[in-house]
Formats: structure tokens, C-alpha cells, sequence
């Protein structure tokens, strides 16, 4: 299981994030990746932890102000990037720009889609994994095994019909340990998760009882 | 084969394009429908020919002020819509949106698409069918048969592998019959057009050589 | 006062409200207006009332495909266009270039903006009239003169600093006849409104009310 | 003379560009700024230069995952920010959000328009600075004092018709020191520029150039 702590635009200290993933991600042997602000990659990097940015845009080099290239985050540490994440919707045309985009700078990706029919759709862009995102489980505090593991599912099938190598992640509803390994159960091979690590009192210990079960 | 005529916000009389459509498809017996502004759907509809709106929004009733709402369409007389067309890309979230919507009304779907991977994409999405538009072939006066027949047939292999029941259409490069039969034997079922008949001196001889081979 | 029912997407009968608002201005001398979807433009102006689109792009003719042309807005019967909405914002760049479509194609504009600094910004375009819409007043049933009346002679202070000659409209917080008194000593020329007609048992009975104490 | 090198997305140094920009502005007492990509801003920074972000985004700390924070900017070094650039155009109530979000967070504000009448609009939004980038000048070698002055003398009247105290920048069309003191003399106070620096072979020769007539 991969678990991404995506740190949105939090007023939480990225390093005291990225320092606890680093080292729960050494003591456990899960892979945890963090990804903070653009502005902030390359401090989170510095950490030594795994590290992602939220967004890369379509273009390349070029006349484009207030961008986020993916070359820029890649020189600056970043080795994966999130695309179409819920509240960074973009065109279809611009998801299939980005994911180019980001394989042309050497970043893993993972796309973002709200249901089964969406996942199917960008898991034909050929990115490297996607993440399903029910808009009613996002930010919330029920859990996607409680709500709807159906999603997960339709999802894990909606991806393998289109693409058999695209890995799927749960994007919504993980907050436990339990959870992760519900969402292992039900055939995702990643999480992604935020508040529940960023806004945590105690960031490792939440982390810690993240990959408990695994 | 299918032909779709769109006016897009063309300086053209729709009315007499409608009226040429209305007659070259009953005399032919290929089906034509016509794609105008929303503002025209009711009067180009009341020809009696095929109308399709250009684009819908994925809303439903409600406080949307300036949508275009599919049952507003389907009610002036329209009974199918694009979605996505080059030149009105949409997020991904919103054409999925605007494919149920669009259904909810009645409407038969087309969904626009850049490229074989995007085709895919949107076939994912439970559209009636999709139409490839390579961003070079927009516009221009190069046939899609002569620049990139592949890409027809790409479109209809990326569609299948999606979804054996989605039609595939040639969205760009098409001006002449003999453009409609090499379409037709790279895959495609339908057409779209624009320039070539709505700009044209008399649209109904445009109209009667793209039937012309079938 | 002017008088400008915006019947959003609403599931109502754009024949009935054009009716009763073509009635009502008549009867009372008050000028009534109703906005209805571009699709429905054609046969609400049919009826003779003052008919607005709800919205126009910036481009003019040409190849854009599912825009709203002014052009065909105003063949179809409009007179009039709401431009930025708060449920349709567009770029500046793009209000300027509505406000100037509108024009050409002899449309009187009316742009909506959230607070008075926005109010002094869209009237520095060249708009014939504003429409101010607190955010925290649109769809509720609060009145602006209850909630906070400050916010409409801001924003004439604000219209009026840039451009004496714009009108300044209350786009929100308006549902009785008391309201549209208040809205006038504010220093409205003309209110918007849409639930309180559009979805009214009886919107003859709603403009009656409205227009009474003028 | 205020001296903004954008970096765009440009495939340049940016340290070199920041050192050469750090020294020419030590040496010849003038200001001297750079704005790098989001991602670089923190090493831009570390040189010692005036540190700009491209873009801001109008949200503050909370769940907007890929925004451009206006504090997470700040936090990494930039102390001012474009908003609206010509390649990164806003929605108005965004540009708006985002002068808000950027005087929350200390930055200083340079708000892009294409023309005297937007120049005008975003006058009114309380910017610190407002800079004027005909699209006709954008990225080409045409001169803005050859081109057309009178947009310059024009930009600067209107932003003082609405607010005396915000400042004018040259957007566009400036590529020599003889630009520069032309701009001077029709009223800027400060200029944007691109790749006349971030592309030189010799970004400090450009530099040097472009202060030598202050």
C-alpha cells in the first residue's frame, strides 16, 4: 500500500509532516509520500521524505506565467504529482496535457476522478495510477467502507477494463488504520488522505496507526 | 452514415442551411441533422430537419443562471447536443455531468475529443457516441484522410476497447464526398462538418456532394 | 425603477412569467423585463415583453462553437443581457469583451458584480447599468435593506466615482414591493430578482406586489 | 523605475538570472525584481533579489488542494505578486479575492490588463500596483513607444481617475534602456519584462542595459 499525505493549502508545518512520514515510512516499510504547495517542495524534499506535488498544468517550457511546470517541481524534489484532484478540476484535454507533461519530466502520476465511469475515462490517458474520489465521502468523516466500498470496486474494475496496469487508490474516506486495510481489502493498492495526517495533533502517531494493520 | 452540420457563431443564414439539410436528407436518404446556436435551436428545428444543440451545461433545473440547460434545448426542438467540442472544452467532471444531463432531457450524446487516448477516455462515460477532432485537422482545408487516416482508425480501436456500442465520428477534416467514403471505410459512422457547407455559396450543393458516394 | 425577472434555469413557464410581466408594465407604467434561457429568448419575446439573455460571450462571429452570440441573442428578440452573473463569472478580460459584443449587437449590459469594489471596477468598462449581489443575500430570503443597506449606496458611491452615467441595480435581497421602495431611496434605479416571480404561485400576483409602491 | 523580470516558465537559470538582477540593482540603485515559478521561489530568494510570485491564488489557508497560496509564497521568500498576468487571466471576483488574499499574507500587488478601460476596472480593487499588457505588444519586438504610446498615457489616466495612489507599470513592449526611459517619460513607474532578460545570452548585459538611461 502507498499512503500520500496531501497537505492542501493547511496552516500546518510541512516539515514536521514530512519529517514523521520519513520516519514512519522507515520504520514500517509502507511507502508514504507527502505533498505540500508548490512553493514548498523543495523544503518538504529536503527532508528526505518521498515527495509529490499537487498539480503539474499541460504545458511545457514557455510563455506561461503563473504555471505550475512540472519540470520546475521535479528540479525541485518532487518525484510524483497528483492531477484532477477535486478541488483542482480540469479539462479532459488538460488532464491528457498534464499527464504527458509529467511523464516528460519524470514524475509518477496520479489522476483523480469522482466515480467509476470518470475513473475508466482517465484510466485511458495512461497515467500511472488513479485515485476515486466520491464528492460525498471528501473531507468528511465517514469512512468509504461504511459508506459506499462499492466505489471502490467499481472503480478497481472501471480501471482494469480500460487500462490493466493502472493502479487505483482510494482518494476519500480513510482515516484509520482500519480503514487502509479496507481499502486494501477492496482492491485498492494506495490511499490518499489529508486532514486526518495535516491537521492531526500528533501527525506520527496518526501515521503510525495508518500503517498498523499492513 | 451520420452528417452533423455545425453553424458554430458563423454569419450564416440557418435557416437556409436547415432548409438545404431538410431536403439532401430526404431526397438521399442520409441522415442530416443541423447544430446552431441556442438562440435558434426553436425557429431551425420548426424547419423540420434534425437539430442538434452545440453544446449543454451539466446542471439540471435550478439557479444556473446563463446555463445552457438540456432541457431548455430539447424542448425549443433539439434532440441531440455536442459535448466538449474543441472549441468548448469542458472538465472532466462537467462532461460526465453534461452527458447525464443531456440524457435526462432526451438528447443524444456526442462527445468531442482531441485524440485516440481522449476518445477512449470519453467513451468511458456512456455517451451515444464520440467524435475525433485532431487539433491540426480543425479548421483546415487538409482531409483527415490524407494527413492521418490513422487516427480515424486509432479512435475506433480506443473506442471498442472502452465500449463496443459507442459510435465513432470524424469530427475534422471532412469536406467532400469523397472525404464522407474514406471516413466511412476507416471506421467511422458519422461525420462532423462546418465551414464546408455553413460558409458555403450554396449549401445544398455542398450538402448533395457529401452524400454523393454513400 | 426598472424591473429585471431572471428566470435562471428555473422549471417554470417562461410563457406565463412573460405574459404577466408584459401585463403588469403595462398596466402599472413600470418597465418589467424578463431573462430567460438563450433557447426560450425567441418565444418570450414573442409574447412582447422586454426580453434579456442571461448571458453573452465576448466573441463576435466565427468559429465558437456552443458560445452565446450576442448577435443571435439579439435575432432572436433580446434587447437587453445580464454579463456576470454570480452563478456565470467570468474573467475581466471576457466582461470587457461581453460588454462590447453586447454592444455591437445593440444590446443594452448590465454587469453584475459581488461588492461595491467590483461595482467600481465593472463600471469603469462602460456598462449602461450595474448590478450589485452580496453573495450572502443571493437565493436567501433576506431583503438588502434589512441585511445591510450599506451595501447599495457603496456601491453607487462606487459606480458613480467612475462613470456618473452607469446605473446601479440591485441584483439580490429583493422580494416585496416594500423591498423595491427601499432599493430606490438606496439610490437603485432598478432591481433583480428571479425565485420571488420566476417561482411564484402566481407571478402576476408577485409583480403586482412589486411594482405597488412605485 | 521599478524593473520586474518575469521568469515565465521559461527553461533559463533562475539563480543566474536572480544574481545578475541582485547585482545590477546593488549597483545601479535600482529596484529589481524576479519572478520565478512557485516552485523556485525559496531559491530565488536565497540570493538576496527582490523576490515576486507569478500568480496567487484567492483562497487562504483551508482545503484547496493545487491553489497558489498567498502565505505559502510569502512564507518561501516573495514579497510582491502578479495577479491576472495575460497568460494567467482571473475571473474578476478572483482577481478581486486574490489582492486580498495577497495583502493578508504581506505581498505587494501588481495586477495585469490589456487595456486603459481594465486598467481602470482593476484600479478599483485596491491594488498596489496595476501594469498594462497590450495583447498586440505581449512577447513580440515591437516597442510599446513606437507601437502605441497613448495606451501607456491612457492606462495611467485611468487608473488615476479611479485611484491616485495606485501605481502604472509597462506590461509589454519593453525590451532596451531606451524603453525604459520612454516608458519613464509617458508616466510608468515601473516596468514588466520577460524574455528580453530571462533569454539573453548575457542576462546581466540586459539588465545593465535596461537601467542605463535612469
Amino acid at each position: 500500500m502507498f499512503i500520500l499525505v496531501n497537505l492542501k493549502a493547511y496552516p500546518c508545518d510541512p516539515i514536521e509532516v514530512a519529517t514523521a512520514a520519513r520516519d514512519v515510512a522507515e520504520e514500517s516499510g509502507v511507502r508514504i509520500a507527502v505533498s505540500p504547495q508548490a512553493a514548498d517542495v523543495s523544503r518538504v524534499a529536503d527532508t528526505g521524505v518521498e515527495t509529490w506535488a499537487q498539480h503539474v498544468d499541460p504545458n511545457g517550457h514557455g510563455s506561461h506565467t503563473g504555471s505550475t511546470l512540472a519540470e520546475a517541481v521535479a528540479e525541485a524534489g518532487a518525484v510524483g504529482t497528483l492531477i484532477n484532484h477535486s478541488e483542482k478540476r480540469l479539462k479532459l484535454a488538460d488532464i491528457d496535457g498534464s499527464v504527458q507533461a509529467a511523464e516528460r519530466a519524470g514524475l509518477e502520476t496520479c489522476v483523480c476522478a469522482n466515480n467509476p465511469a470518470q475513473i475508466g475515462a482517465v484510466s485511458a490517458l495512461g497515467p500511472d495510477s488513479v485515485a476515486v474520489e466520491p464528492p460525498e465521502l471528501i473531507g468528511g468523516d465517514v469512512s468509504v467502507a461504511t459508506a459506499d466500498p462499492g466505489i471502490v470496486t467499481d472503480a478497481v474494475d472501471a480501471a482494469a477494463n480500460v487500462d490493466e496496469d493502472v493502479e487505483v487508490y482510494c482518494g476519500a474516506g480513510i482515516s484509520t488504520g482500519d480503514d487502509v486495510v479496507t481499502a486494501e481489502e477492496l482492491g485498492a493498492s494506495g490511499i490518499l488522505l489529508a486532514s486526518g495526517v495535516a491537521k492531526a495533533d500528533d501527525p506520527r502517531a496518526a501515521l503510525e496507526d495508518l500503517v498498523s494493520g499492513l
